[in-house]
């Protein structure tokens, strides 16, 4: 028996998948909750193609949600979608032991507080994944490149239960960069997606070079760019100017692109707006801050979700 | 023969084909200027239902775009969207005489400058529909309700011309409101216009009621209507405050509809981005005013109709 420290992988898509097969290389007994895919899991386990070579394994315990645990995990990691029809905290309850660390590994931002107050006792660890992977089939995965994490204790803060998962992260063979200031963090990762995502699937699905090539479109760019920061700077977290150049060089010289909401979007997935946008205009809000470019492409997506609901 | 003026309708869609047959129905020679719905008319004539009875008429001559005229009118009527891709001084070009007073009844804002300045010695007489009416098939069209033009001298006045024109119509069974502001007029029109149509659109489609219950989607309505009315202010054409609780008031009151730029864009066909929205924006940045829920809902509009070309 091993006795490096349990985990437990709620949501096991594309990033639950890839997360849990590192630590289970790294020799962490892994298992997993499961929905939709439970059954192609329990006969076939994961499968993973990656540049780091065959991923796949089966996990030591696979659950379907709403089973009643026989035993709770050092470290549950939570990689579902924040959408506002799935309520995190009931997902983990049944999970969660008294020395559980709850580890997030999702996209947006102010999506921590919904968990941190139903789990105030249990440590609470944030993580930014910047991976290119997707699911290809019930239990299948195509690991594509990239696959660093942004780590840190919420709201701020390093302490030991993250350097004991960024140990076992990098035994795993990937990379950690671990944080005093998450949040932080993630308002910097927003400077492009709050901007980017949304605006692609207002866009129809637009790619990132016809975003930026349109008359008007970079300059809309960076008005989204500066509301975001602005929004930052009132919420406690100031971010360098320059990162809006940065930002619009790096993606002027890589390849038109469809980020993951676009994907989704065009898939017919429900989309994070709420994580990635609706939480930043609501932030500025209170804090005063003007936002009408950012107000106009929630405001707009908003209008269409409710068409979609009506259909 | 009728001592009556005579009139070329130009561009024979819905809008056109009624008003040539009130013109038609007070006496006056209409003949029609067509290039898709040529044959049908041709062999057929216009066919109108509506609620004022049967309007259907043959025109007197049935030219195809591209003829040589033996005559000129004396009232040239167009009626074609206004696009990017249309150069409307050319469309009329060969049916301009020294006599002809030119009239539009076409939507949107700042869409008679580029004729006014082609032909500066004739008169431009400019009209703004109030009306439900949409082609069914080549030839036919349905009359819903209403009718009504608002109509004045470009840039502004009442003269003779607008008189004699204004009786005819008012002879053929609707009415007229005479104006000696039609610009003001239309930037009136606008404050509705301006925002519903593109949000409708950026909407997918959503009815007037789906984009007033949205979460936002009032206020950001009210946004856009502030932003268009400041815009007309700054154009010289300041507009009374309370016309946007007025114009709010009295969408609500009336059951959800799509407007007719949402019907376009549902059924494929191009969108007057510029004439209702892109001009307004361009006079906004003209004199300063800050307008940027007009801009994001524009340049994102622009982002789409850019993906559909490389599509």
């Amino acid at each position: 028996m091993s006795n490096k420290p349990s985990i437990l992988i709620v949501g096991a898509g594309a990033i639950g998948s890839f997360y849990g097969a590192i630590l289970k290389k790294a020799g962490c007994s892994v298992s997993t909750v499961l929905r939709s895919e439970y059954d192609a899991v329990k006969a076939n386990g994961i499968r993973i193609t990656s540049p780091l070579g065959d991923l796949s394994y089966r996990p030591d315990n696979v659950y379907r949600d709403g089973d009643t645990p026989t035993e709770t995990p050092d470290y549950l990691i939570l990689c579902v979608k924040v959408l506002p029809g799935v309520d995190r905290a009931a997902l983990v309850k049944p999970w969660m032991g008294a020395n559980t660390r709850l580890v997030l590994i999702e996209n947006g931002l102010d999506i921590e507080r919904e968990l941190a107050e139903a789990y105030p006792a249990n440590p609470l660890i944030s993580c930014l994944a910047f991976i290119a992977a997707s699911r290809t089939a019930p239990g299948e995965v195509e690991h594509k490149a990239y696959g660093k994490l942004v780590m840190g204790r919420f709201p701020e803060g390093i302490d030991d239960d993250c350097r004991t998962l960024a140990d076992l992260f990098i035994e795993g063979g990937i990379s950690i960069d671990l944080t005093e200031q998450v949040v932080g963090e993630r308002w910097r990762k927003c400077v492009w997606n709050t901007p980017f995502n949304p605006l692609s699937v207002l866009a129809n699905g637009a790619d990132t070079l016809t975003i930026l090539d349109t008359e008007g479109g970079e300059a809309l760019i960076r008005e989204l760019m500066k509301e975001t920061m602005a929004t930052a700077a009132a919420d406690g977290h100031p971010l360098d100017e320059q990162l809006i150049e940065q930002n619009i060089d790096g993606t002027r010289k890589m390849p038109a692109y469809k980020n993951s909401m676009a994907l989704d979007y065009l898939n017919g997935r429900d989309i994070e707006l709420d994580a990635v946008l609706g939480n930043v205009v609501a932030i500025a809000r209170h804090h005063g801050v003007p936002v009408p470019h950012l107000t106009t492409v929630l405001t707009t997506l908003r209008m269409r979700e409710k068409l979609k609901a009506k259909a």
